[in-house]
């Protein structure tokens, strides 16, 4: 039976942190699904349909790879599609804490769905979506950090603001 | 002299988490003064009132636990209840740099009130009012987390929201 | 050359924590920018102005630091400076983490900007300006963590308020 | 290509938190590698062939799962048996900060082998095999923390120390 | 029922920081039990009688603390003299870690028995036993640090070796 | 007046870690001493003598550096060369936290030296002496950790050991 990771997230907008992750993934899954999640607790930069959009340009030459706009509890969909594992990048103590309150709660409710984290690049220790954001407000160059795609999306997005 | 601690929080609803604290600060304290936030720098789910009649109805059986609502200084509530310590529940390093912060401030305004650490039990570790909140909104199953009337308690609150 | 160190913050208000880390940089800076972010994330207590005239008032007698408004990318001001150093206060470890990931970033957008770390005095660990804020809010003494200048202003506040 | 986990340690002794390690691989691996470190930086209390029998026979059913003595570069043995990663077990931020270490020199020696991370059961967040011992030196109960063959072997151990 | 608290350690030697653990305990229990650990995994500066002989000789006016030697599990020692609570002062993120684990390990052994954290003086922060050794080495002046006695003995103890 | 930093290390080998510490350090000082700790805790691969001479050899092109052995307490020798600062680099939190407490208790012991901490590229996260052993303890390659100096004496020290 394939080998199915769930690799869920906001992505506002997603980074070349996020796309190690996935590549990561794929060395030992056979898929990955990408969530994006609809509703977040602060208003996102992006609407999830972009942001939805910009992940599939970014990813679109590989067909192990599906993008889906989410909203509800991620156990449900995970056990619904029946994934072997949730994926989630680990780049600092704080993430830890997080991540290990979440994959504990995530267990209790669905006990089958295991959670696996992994480590993106040590360049991309730094990188995270608001920073990302920060940066592109004040004019800064992002190129480094995000694909070319999601770089022209931000750039329209601050002169519209 | 009898022992009270205070164990002051938001309760936007109390958990099991929580009802395994207020336990194990009886087995060294003679009584516990639950103090409930009125105002929180974030909306709460549940009204102050909610919050404190949901608690009050969980603790209904022991006369040891007393609770009430609060806004102010929480040194000044200790010290004119001339309580012997605060007790704060620990569960993770994100907890302790908090809690820690906050324990050296009240020793600062009230040097004869001293903090407590407790741990809960570990199958609690991942468990806080948010990720139930969070669970709740989606129509999960939240009984293993919260006492039977906050879980009520949720399902009305969702089904009007 | 003369060295220089840019101390940048909100400073809502500036506390003696935040003094204590200027007076410790101009051992071993020749100046010091402290700079008051203009816009924040939450909406401050004080305005850009009046935290800026605050500071000015506590630091007149030292012409060796320099305090601006500013709202854009630090590293682009410090680079506009020629400064020799970003200095950063550090109390704890979550304050690490962030610290660690934004000066990571800084060295990506201006290679030439170091980073270096000062800690407070220990008895300063226990301060930040949203506890100073809280702690004035309910008419508590303030007047260990910050200067004359500051309680006046936060008493002034609380009655407008 | 069948996916193939390594599971490197000193397991002096195999735990039930190693065990619960193990049968989470085998949920998103084809097999597993155990190897065990013959020389450790401290004098282990069973030589590398006791260790090496004791998982052998606790482990006796699975032919999922393959132990070894080893001795070198963890990297050098993954990259000749062509692993598809290196599995650890994460308990505790202090665990964290020593992985990222160990699973950033293995990818910058050998770029192909990824770590990846799981997670225990919150019941084994409290337990590792120096604990153990030590509370089986003093004659304490181990029999919720080690399968039987390792309890009776540390009892053994202990009445010939 | 009298209210007991166990507080052990190696103290080698007692500090000013476990002394003022030992009076913050006494703030809310009625006695409290210091044990000194007989065998350490290292070897003490201090034989176990000399640390016992410090701690009595600095403590001697005080009838509420007991000291004893000790030498086995723990838990087993606290069931015996029912004591309502193990102590433990926490000063920073890697303490609490351990302690963490040591509590959750303890409850494991015996249920009855709670642990709880109390926090030094902020001034101690940076105190540890064997910072201490090291400065007294290099005849340091450790007078802020530990009681006179102790001062004297490490004196003695350097001249010795 | 010249400002002076002081790195003190026990440098067995020298990392490329630590020669980016100098670096770093080198922009914002006028001279670095870097001292040699001649005992150490654990018996170091290298004699105190040929640690240094390592040093010297890597660092003989910068007179703005000065080498030394060292036996004693840090801060004695740092107030004696007056120096302005004590340099640390900060990688991870658990350096953080024993990073804090030498720089508190130095503090204490002579208040005017000051304590500051650098970050060393994010590349040289995952080094330290230690690893660096373990790996050419096994024939690994180092090259892309330490200068070739210190690869070749690790190579010589592997054949003769």
């Amino acid at each position: 039976m394939a080998k199915v990771a769930l690799y869920p997230g906001t992505f506002d907008p997603i980074t070349n942190g996020h796309l190690d992750i996935i590549a990561r993934a794929l060395t030992m899954f056979d898929r990955v699904i990408v969530t994006v999640a609809r509703n977040t607790t602060k208003t996102p930069l992006f609407t999830a349909d972009e942001r939805l959009e910009l992940i599939r340009s970014v990813l679109n030459n590989d067909d192990r790879v599906e993008v889906e706009l989410f909203d509800g509890l991620l156990i449900d969909f995970a056990m619904k599609r029946q994934v072997t594992a949730i994926v989630r990048g680990l780049r600092a103590v704080s993430d830890f804490e997080y991540e290990f309150q979440m994959a504990l709660m995530n267990r209790k409710l669905g006990e089958k769905v295991e959670t696996v984290f992994l480590m993106p690049n040590e360049k991309y220790t730094y990188l995270n979506s608001s920073i990302i954001r920060e940066i592109a407000r004040f004019g800064g160059d992002v190129s480094d950090f995000v694909p070319p795609a999601v770089q022209e999306a931000l750039v329209r997005k601050s002169s519209t603001t």
